[in-house]
């Protein structure tokens, strides 16, 4: 008999968590399906040949592999058994791991079905990844990722109705957000513009951090990686200055038009903002020169939201990418997509309390389980009340009333029904309110209209 | 550049298919809402502390296990390493494995949570399971499981809820299914009469292949494990009769009350169908002598469900345990669940045509995207659809005609609607039903009837 425990970093979802964690992904899933998303399923198993050396070295090293079944060390030489080498040793007892993220499964995806997909292939993912990090608090081994991608699309009205999900989705949750838009295409031509282009990863990178370093420190990470002072200045005045959208689409003009990749990169947040501007959106749309979205893989607009009310750093990310499918072979795929953060809009969600209370009380009624007559009373209305879609219980056993109006009170369930000889006689229901703890009588169809108006 | 595949015994869910799993998981998740039921989600890596031992010999074999991260061999003795005993090996490089069910990690989760769970605790739990088994056709590494559970209760009102929502869920289903029932002291109260108590292992195994190999060889297997002849004769008798559900309870007390366990077995089976009688059910339940449900934990009340128009074994199946969470160190906690088995349902519903067209039409109205102007006037038709709940899409990129429609049609969508010049100086918009090919003028809020009402 062992004393039971989870694996470190990974989580239950009980009964309340699930509630909240489904009426949150419920409103993204209907987000994505009225903007003509499509949901797709990758297995959680992928070959090590699909994963490897598509997150970098320190990703290679934070894939949860799997042991090759049956006699797992058949295949290893001696050679290499004797070597007592474990990352060649590694690759003779491991074949599949679980997937890191849902953008390489769904490159796969892609690569190996595009010929039977409609094009462009919108389509949405909501399953957990798996990541061998040091578990830590917010940072889970097991966590649900939430991507929606056009991809086989250059149309800058893809970006725009990603945009709109997301403008969308926050309302309906009642949070309200910042959106944040950039181009990866300005960043380059800022960097062409200070003469760092050699430099462009190590600037990106500096920049990233400027929320939380501030701008004094990404200055001087700069100036070591050998930026000039004069291309430092540029920079500076580009993210420092304050103004309205189109007052920084003004100010880029007078600054990163040297470059072909300027002049492409002002085209694009040009007709971005000439879009969103004869739209209404419920949150405010930021233009933000500073936002550079680490060293992945985007190539144009790139996006980013935050909580208003909280501090809670990105909630949602994505941005346009070239060439994803290309490791496995399809090139000319641009795309554009973006994931929500689920864990860390279910803690701002949390922490400012929206959340409405109704989705925490799953069954309505609880019929009391007295004795065999109010039991068999019970069993029909609870009948009746489930086929008009309502959720009713009678509790199982014919235990204690204390018993069962404690279940009542830990399932959150709004009303109790009594069912006694009176009651029995004089044809009607004793109705416990379990907020107010008023009790009232009501026949069975005034029963069934209350809950159904719930 | 590596062409892409998926690992061996794994699939992915396209669109078609998502739409037509969550058909069936919607209505499943439906009603066990109806009846009380709430969501559980357990991580998929489980320690192997918690798997091992759970599920025969066999099962160990057949748990995939995590080799654990970073340097994965540091734990590892030299006496280990050089004995190459790959046996031992595993046991200081994995210590997390994937679940190989639902029921383990729900006895695990209860046994870790239940003094904060309401009693009786009724969760489901619709999650991938994952078993290193040679894939065949039909047989797969990664699959669902759709469990619903209720622990802690004993009351017999239970297992008729359960019964209920299988009868409902199939009902919905529009699939015609037969319920059979039995119950695991009938057969033990059997094996007693039959003076084979020491054989009851053999016996039910024998039983559970009737279906496939007939009485005769049932017959042979239980003779071999040394029962008598007049022994088989009672079992005989009992599994080749034919007759109501009452008729076979009759037959019972004339054969098994001579132990305490078969009055206790009669006292429960007629406790059972007291309550079904006074119920309707859509599909035919029938008292199965025969069923057996393997070797499993069960003790009371076994069920099983199978498709009436489809050999195709069962698709759904449970029943009752007395001591699921003893393992874990939580005792006399009696509980009784069962399992949709979520492929073969799906499989049963493709054969018989059963999956309504309508789920494969996510999106009701694509917009034609000629030039600007169209553009701009469908985006603002779009967004008023989408805010009235319809799904809707405007091509994002001012493609051929021809491609457009291709997209309508690779996607099932129903309704193309195209706005040129002419439309909009005559304020109409032509639409076309994607099924008949015909093409008519409508106002949008002709159009939006239309959709709304499809």
């Amino acid at each position: 008999m062992s004393k039971p425990s989870l694996a470190s970093g990974t989580r239950d979802f009980g009964p309340e968590i699930m509630a909240k964690r489904n009426y949150i992904i419920e409103i993204i899933k209907r987000n994505f399906a009225l903007y003509g998303f499509q949901p797709l399923e990758t297995p959680a198993m992928e070959n090590l040949t699909t994963l490897m050396g598509k997150y970098g070295e320190e990703g290679d090293k934070l894939l949860f592999k799997i042991i090759n079944s049956g006699d797992y060390l058949s295949k290893v030489s001696d050679e290499v058994y004797t070597s007592r080498d474990a990352k060649k040793l590694l690759t003779k007892i491991s074949e599949k791991g679980l997937r890191y993220d849902l953008t390489v499964p769904f490159a796969r995806y892609v690569a190996m079905n595009h010929s039977n997909l409609p094009i462009p292939f919108k389509r949405y993912q909501i399953q957990p990844v798996w990541r061998a990090d040091r578990p830590q608090k917010g940072r889970y081994r097991e966590f649900y990722q939430c991507d929606a991608d056009v991809i086989g699309s250059e149309g800058m009205l893809n970006e725009v109705e990603l945009l709109q999900i997301i403008d969308d989705v926050f309302s309906m949750l009642k949070m309200k957000v910042v959106i944040l838009v950039n181009n990866r295409k300005i960043l380059d031509a800022i960097a062409a513009a200070m003469n760092a282009t050699p430099m462009f990863a190590e600037v990106v990178t500096a920049l990233d951090k400027i929320d939380k370093i501030g701008w004094e420190k990404v200055a001087e990470e700069i100036e070591q990686k050998g930026v000039e002072n004069e291309g430092i200045k540029i920079l500076e005045n580009i993210v420092k200055f304050q103004g309205s959208n189109s007052e920084k689409i003004a100010l880029l003009k007078t600054q990163i038009t040297g470059s072909s990749i300027g002049v492409k990169a002002i085209e694009e947040i040009e007709e971005l903002f000439a879009y969103l501007q004869s739209l209404t959106f419920a949150n405010e749309l930021k233009f933000d020169l500073s936002l550079a979205r680490g060293l992945s893989y985007y190539t144009g607009t790139i996006l980013e939201v935050r909580a208003v009310d909280v501090q809670m750093g990105s909630i949602t990310g994505g941005g346009r990418y070239d060439n994803l499918t290309g490791v496995f072979g399809l090139n000319g795929m641009s795309g554009v997509g973006f994931s929500f953060g689920l864990d860390r809009i279910y803690d701002v969600m949390e922490e400012l309390n929206l959340f409405p209370m109704r989705i925490l009380a799953s069954t309505r009624v609880l019929f009391i389980n007295f004795d065999y007559e109010s039991q068999q009373y019970a069993c029909g209305y609870v009948q009746e009340l489930r086929k008009a879609g309502i959720a009713a219980e009678i509790f199982p056993d014919m235990a204690k009333l204390k018993k069962q109006m404690q279940y009542a009170n830990d399932k959150n369930i709004p009303y109790v029904v009594m069912i006694g000889e009176e009651e029995r006689k004089e044809n009607y229901l004793s109705v416990k309110n379990m907020i107010t703890g008023e009790q009232e009588k009501k026949s069975f169809e005034g029963l069934k209209e209350m809950l159904g108006a719930f």
